[in-house]
């Protein structure tokens, strides 16, 4: 049986004592779920492109405007605004791969993004960290290095944001190269790249191809870093988000165009104008990944969802923000692009509601084809707070989702009649030779669920998810194991790190 | 805009403080989720015929075996084996309806089982129940009319499972109908009998005909009540439960056949045995429906999860259950049948664990277009506890699922390009015109969830999902008011309620 060979391959491999599944390429085997029919799809594509042609997007930078008035563009240079044609879209899109493999220092964590593949990533972000044993606290070095070791030790976990913590002690101008430089000493995944600035993105990539013990240049034809390019809803581009798109596209690395757009706020209320506005957005930032070069691997992002309309606090996990996904993932496919969404909770505290937030987020994820799950793991506060417990916990989510997805086999073997006429009517399986050959792998084995009964779990101390979220980080990290590096590539990651640092201490005085 | 008119007609009205969605008939506009191709589906489908026809069902009834003899099926009267001929599962096929209306006392709270329906019914049958603030208990009379006041306060919850909690203090015999009499004095919605023998059941019946103001036999076309009948798998179906399905049947009124099937312990580890033995069991049930009354309504029951395979512990809201609860779904709608699912969690507490198991769980039922998601809210410990937190908490889950599952209106109005226009790039939408229209209405208002920022929830506690669930139980009960019940219909009941009291007893005397 093809699926108990791979569990014995992988699934009893263990982080310490955290039994876990393997590292896995997870691909979706089911038709995507749709929201929209084809007219409204297709209204709502003709609203943004009537945004596109005449109300414009606005691009903070020079680099940009010129980019794309030699691409065809109209470009009113006193306002910044922008108006891009739709045969321009078009021709961006007849570049645009559809699919796009990711390599990381580590081949075997190579990922794909497109087709029916999904991808998990580590949290992005955040100013700050907690966990419940040392509580809320500013972001700092320790913490992200710590969050990497977490994420290096999780099995789910397929690449890493762009700063899983803001390490707030360390001067701005270079913190990018420490993080960095963790992200690929702490773990050998995939890693996303600082998209504020073409230094910052150009950094990064040129940390990933020392890690890969190669140069920068050799990355264009094999794409190791990728990098969220947040428009500024409503329809702006600010200029370093320009500048690190444009280094990250001539690069030949991904760049994922996310429009960050709470309904209420940053678009109308309703919903299909704020996919019009999100995809109007969206598709600028495509064109001009194509006008920096043909070709360049470009991810629709979606990040829609709703503010309180009493408070005009940001909500995620939403039925809005559900919906907006599914509908997202529509607009994605109809361009033949790879779709980006998010695992996200406005949860204070890693209770009922982060849960059940955030698997309203993952569902819509799935359903929706996401091939990249940003911020899958660890996501607090609506981004406010990076924390140790939703690591796990989300771990624990996406891990049972990627059990949902294993195709079902159908066969003799597997419809046991056998086993059924072996044990009669009122007996029970739990001896028959059909149980003992396969009940050590035959379903899936928890992380962080208890399934003991009330007595026995009350006995052992009545703790809550949560809590034994906290013994499980803890274990995570006292069992963790830096992935083998190269002392001579080592060596040569501490030496750009000092060299850039320097570098960026001349400019600066 | 159908979707705003709606709302003000509904979302505005409150249970005391507490804001909720309003009643919905709630249907599912979306194709689900078919997880077997249509080969898997024929070969699961001919392995339950093979079981079927060969290895046999046992019924511990007379009745059942004199109907299922007469009907043409083999009956071996030592063994109590029963062989159904594929031939008379299609015949039962062909009388039993697709869709079912049932009707409460109050005709608002009409509910309809089938196409794409979709109701959530309170929790059934546990031992114990639970509070955060009087703990862990053993059932009894005040908390079981307290949970039906609970369950006619949210209007998500569209009818009662069978005995919501065991109230373990009122005498076996009679507490049926003390139930059933709390559970048509304390909400007007439909209800659950109890399927262990006839007797109860048909007290039952009569229960909702008093309460409609009619007689047993005015239900015959119009049903008003439903049951679980649990087969006792593998293969087995005990004397009272076949007793109470003809029962039921006999008097129209809708009989849900359901195997509870752990993976592992009744059935075989794989789940293609599991599905093939469940919908084996299932049909043995849907025929001997038909022959009690050919046309009697009838639901095709699934609840196939797994055990621990280390302890032998019960798993629901795994990986398992969903799957098995989608495939259900194709089988059931293979038969023209309106198919039962549950909402289920392990969790010995309200906590991270309680939620993201539930979710998998509702979401597997809604994306396999479950027509009743029975203990839609409040379920427990694997079933052993009701939980008045764990009923706001599944009520906050099931409102956001009805709301992903509010189509989309595409239309100018809701495109929105004038605002949009109005609006310049880096603006905001809180103050267009659009917005202010719109504003109130515009997303789902949370019950349960607190998306304040960290300060001003510290500020204000800092409470956890669950602590936040028992203010609002507590409040929902102050609040709580009867549903209008005729005096005369009030008298009738209790006096129906008092001459089967001493009718029983003089049975035992």
């Amino acid at each position: 049986m093809a699926r108990n060979g791979r569990r014995n391959a992988g699934q009893q491999r263990r982080s310490g004592a955290v039994v876990q599944l393997p590292w896995r390429d997870v691909t979706n085997p089911y038709p995507p779920l749709e929201i929209l029919d084809a007219d409204q799809l297709e209204a709502i594509h003709d609203a943004s492109m009537e945004i596109l042609e005449n109300l414009g997007i606005e691009f903070l930078g020079d680099d940009a405007l010129d980019l794309l008035e030699r691409g065809g563009a109209t470009v009113d240079r006193a306002s910044r605004v922008v108006r891009i044609d739709r045969g321009l879209v078009v021709e961006a899109l007849k570049t645009a791969p559809s699919t796009v493999d990711l390599t990381p220092r580590n081949p075997a964590h190579r990922v794909t993004l497109g087709g029916n593949h999904i991808n998990f990533s580590l949290v992005a972000g955040p100013p700050n960290v907690h966990d419940c044993v040392r509580g809320r606290r500013s972001g700092n070095y320790q913490d992200y290095c710590d969050l990497v070791r977490l994420a290096q030790s999780l099995n789910v976990i397929h690449c890493l944001g762009n700063q899983v913590v803001a390490p707030i002690e360390l001067p701005a101008e270079t913190r990018h190269l420490d993080c960095y430089l963790a992200n690929v000493t702490y773990a050998d995944r995939v890693f996303n790249c600082s998209a504020v600035g073409a230094e910052r993105a150009l950094d990064g990539i040129d940390i990933a191809a020392i890690a890969r013990g190669q140069t920068r240049d050799d990355l264009i034809d094999s794409p190791a870093v990728l990098t969220i390019v947040n428009v500024n809803s409503p329809r702006r581009v600010d200029g370093p988000m320009g500048e690190g798109l444009i280094a990250m596209a001539r690069q030949g690395q991904v760049v994922v165009v996310t429009p960050f757009t709470l309904m209420g706020a940053m678009t109308p209320v309703t919903l299909p104008a704020a996919l019009a506005q999100q995809n109007a957005e969206a598709l600028a930032g495509v064109v001009l990944t194509q006008l920096a070069r043909p070709g360049a691997p470009v991810v629709y992002g979606a990040f829609t969802s709703n503010v309180d309309m009493k408070s005009g606090a940001p909500a995620f996990g939403t039925p809005e923000n559900a919906r907006s996904t599914l509908a997202g993932g529509q607009l994605a496919r109809r361009y033949g692009l790879p779709y980006r969404s998010s695992n996200s909770s406005a949860s204070n505290t890693v209770d009922a509601q982060a849960a059940y937030e955030s698997q309203m987020t993952i569902w819509a994820a799935v359903m929706g084809h996401a091939n990249l799950v940003y911020h899958g793991a660890g996501w607090m506060e609506g981004g406010l707070t990076a924390s140790f417990e939703k690591i796990v916990l989300d771990a624990e989510m996406l891990q049972m989702m990627t059990e949902v997805l294993v195709p079902i086999q159908v066969d003799d073997d597997t419809l046991g009649l056998d086993a059924i006429r072996e044990v009669g009517p009122g007996g029970h399986f739990f001896g028959a030779a059909h149980t003992l050959a396969r009940y050590e792998t035959a379903f899936y084995a928890p992380m962080l669920s208890d399934w003991r009964n009330f007595e026995s779990w009350q006995e052992a101390g009545g703790r809550t998810a949560t809590q034994r979220a906290t013994d499980l980080w803890q274990k995570l990290l006292a069992n963790y194991e830096a992935p083998p590096l190269d002392p001579a590539v080592a060596e040569a990651l501490d030496a750009f790190v000092r060299r850039r640092k320097e570098e960026i201490a001349r400019q600066a005085a």
